[in-house]
């Protein structure tokens, strides 16, 4: 049942910083509509651990979002530094971005890997890390009531998630079967991150999207 | 624990045609808005399963939507085929339309069964059907952004899906006290999807609606 | 696992007449958009029990909103209520803003109690409560497709609601340590519902907001 990115500290340091961001774009998106600062924190919180959530209470667990002090305060910290501090976190477009894509990719790996040590299937499994992945901008995007970015987005953003996640499946079967040790765990899930963060950061850049149906 | 519609290879292979539609109602609800491919196969997955899923989370079960291979290939399968052949869909308006209706009936009578197999009382496994019939054409409306269907559509739409539920809580009941055998509740059961089906068509037919308030 | 708050009958008589209203509230909102009965009832339905729907699916317990036949009944009658008396109800202002913010406030304590009987921890027994308290008007305003009120409306809302669980929280422990007997216990809850409501009156009578970001 371990998540083999979480036994490390540093990247369980990345996976704060994430949160963090996460529920800074969030946060941001309450401030642009001039909401108060209840709404902002709500939003905050919801969009960085609202996906986690959804994957608990499907996987049938208590959802870490309400249950771990180290991140609800961390995403409720966010939604503070975010009120006070919004026309600088503006300016930062592309670290936005950035850390947004790096959130996704963690969420997504972390999100696949503790479904599969929960048991679940491979499929299964995948699903939970999407949901993890993309479920917190759909919970913000539906609370501030727009349609969500996986819908409107036509760059690439579900697209990285689910290869991320399907590639973690395997990464854990191949874990599970002794064919990698922790270490070789940790080098894959690591590639994984760095490659859905390329994919989603190229995509923007390029302005490569998604066909539309025919 | 055994859904009496779903022994049957005839009636499970109508529940198949029954997701493949209902996910193509929801595909093409995202085509019309222009949406790219992968909110048609998110749209056309969650109006086909989110139903189901929403039961099988409030009874404390692992999803299908997520889970079985086959449900969701399927899902998928006919967003991708709506994708491809929208112009050709959006012709058969009232083929759609009676294939809704049979999806809506079908998870019905399904969602309650399956409710009632677990041990839930009748009131509970009626609301089970329900959110089973109606929750995936809801999350479609959160989806896009618009006023779910069952709120904004004064057709019958819930009726039909409300009385199935509580009809199959009384075969489901007779099977349970041994009053009818497996071909008796088969029989019933079709004659409830049957009832349903005709009901909503009936009712857009010869524009029916329910009464608002006064 | 006893809620203090549901020991006492009289008690449980205002939290029937608390859904009651809150259901009327939801009711009204859906008969204001013109929309029919059977939309009526849903929205009275979800905004009166959504809350606890969520929190029960969080903590893994059959929810009380799908499987109480007395709270399910009180909900619908208020429906079917505010669907024949509308336009009466649209005089009561004052007394339906009391009597929503006694049903938040009973919300908050019960919900909170709630979970803290089925042994969660502090912080997740007040994320309950809070969902509780907020979760069926954020699903009502959802379903009418409408930005949450706890997002728009600038008075005092998630405030109370908030200081209220916490409260409770510091209640429940105590009565765990042993620290107070049951009429202790009520008498703490029956203020910190005064309290909660009050805040929320005195907030929309002299229009004290919550301060947006900086």
């Amino acid at each position: 049942m371990t998540v083999a990115l979480e036994t490390s500290g540093f990247i369980l340091g990345i996976e704060y910083v994430a949160i963090f961001c996460c529920a800074m774009v969030g946060g941001l998106s309450a401030v642009r509509k001039g909401y108060d600062i209840t709404a902002i924190l709500i939003t905050a919180w919801l969009t960085a651990l609202g996906g986690g959530i959804i994957r608990d209470v499907m996987l049938g667990v208590t959802p870490v979002g309400v249950s771990d002090k180290g991140l609800v305060l961390t995403a409720l910290a966010s939604g503070i530094a975010v009120a006070l501090l919004h026309p600088e976190v503006d300016k930062l477009k592309w670290s936005m971005l950035t850390l947004d894509a790096l959130a996704m990719a963690l969420f997504a790996v972390n999100g696949t890997a503790k479904a599969m040590g929960l048991g679940a299937s491979g499929m299964t499994a995948a699903f939970m890390g999407m949901f993890t992945a993309l479920g917190g901008g759909l919970i913000r995007d539906t609370l501030i009531n727009e349609v969500p970015m996986i819908i409107r987005d036509r760059h690439w953003y579900f697209v990285p998630a689910a290869v991320a996640c399907v590639a973690t499946v395997f990464v854990c079967k191949a874990d599970f079967a002794g064919l990698i040790n922790l270490q070789g765990e940790i080098g894959l899930d690591l590639a994984i991150v760095a490659l859905a963060v390329a994919m989603r950061l190229l995509s923007v850049r390029f302005n490569i999207g998604v066909p539309g149906a025919v």
